[in-house]
């Protein structure tokens, strides 16, 4: 499986207007969540320098019935220049506080945490996070899954950039980072 | 939590002597389940050498409605020399597929599966266990888990040895190797 996605600041669109051009779009709002990432790094290895991540996530669903499940999420480095995409793999886990304290005896370091709440829409197999993080702003995410590998990769990858733009929001707002990498350079400068 | 354990052959024991015994002690019969457990090596250093365990269990239960769980489970070296006591980090995971190749993204190798069936007896805080191992044989497993600590660990493990000797099994049979390591004896010898 391929996860295609991309990522921008949300800059001086509000995001009333964005909510309201998604219904327009045809995306269904879903859940709201609340997740906290924990972000390791290797034991054998500095994932900064091979692009990799290792994250336990714990995620609580704010609307309906409030519920909390843990996962444990591997990502592959980045497969191309233009978006997002990595190889990923994540299955759910019992227990946050068992599993911190294994990561930990095997040797892995926690190096930082990120918070968020996300909102949920979606349109067929397109799904948009409207993200609020802590410590760092607005932004939206555009994801595509496909289950079948690459064959359509850049064709993906130019439909979700069309639909960026419909919303107003210029490429230039795009970002390659992920929430981690943009949290520890704020951290740094 | 501290699991103190203690595990030895049955020798010449018969399994439905050992059954009756059992019953007669007060031990109440549990569920049966076949368990195969997928131990890897660590990415940074010999498991072998620093005496820890990182296991992928899969549980299936045989009796009522069947049905499988996943579990991982780190398990530090051994605390003294009479018994298995080990400290021990166990929670399920979702999908057993998706977490081995995980493992094997992060660089964990399997060094051998070991596959058996094991029947449950309870008994207050001390659970019986008749294991029927893939190639090794039959196995009685006594362990009593402890919330706080090592105070009576000593204590704990002179009454194990006092049940097993009255179930008619000599000490002579007690053994401190994991089935991990008797079948790693025994596919080198």
């Amino acid at each position: 499986m391929l996860e295609i996605e991309l990522k921008a600041s949300l800059g001086g669109i509000s995001p009333q207007a964005l909510e309201s051009a998604l219904k327009k779009a045809g995306f269904a709002p879903g859940q709201i969540k609340e997740e906290t990432d924990i972000y390791y790094n290797g034991n054998d290895r500095d994932f900064r320098k091979t692009d990799e991540a290792l994250r336990l996530r714990s995620s609580r669903v704010l609307t309906g019935e409030v519920q909390s499940k843990t996962f444990i999420t591997y990502k592959g480095s980045k497969v191309d220049s233009r978006s997002q995409t990595r190889p990923e793999l994540e299955t759910s886990v019992g227990d946050l506080d068992v599993m911190k304290k294994l990561l930990g005896k095997l040797g892995y370091r926690e190096v930082m945490t990120v918070r968020k709440q996300r909102a949920y829409y979606h349109r067929e197999n397109i799904t948009v996070c409207l993200d609020e993080v802590e410590g760092l702003g607005r932004f939206i995410e555009l994801e595509q899954v496909e289950e079948d590998g690459t064959a359509k990769k850049e064709a993906v990858i130019d439909r979700l950039l069309d639909l960026l733009s419909s919303f107003g929001i210029p490429q230039s707002n795009l970002l390659r980072e992920s929430y981690l990498e943009l949290l520890m350079a704020s951290a740094t400068s």
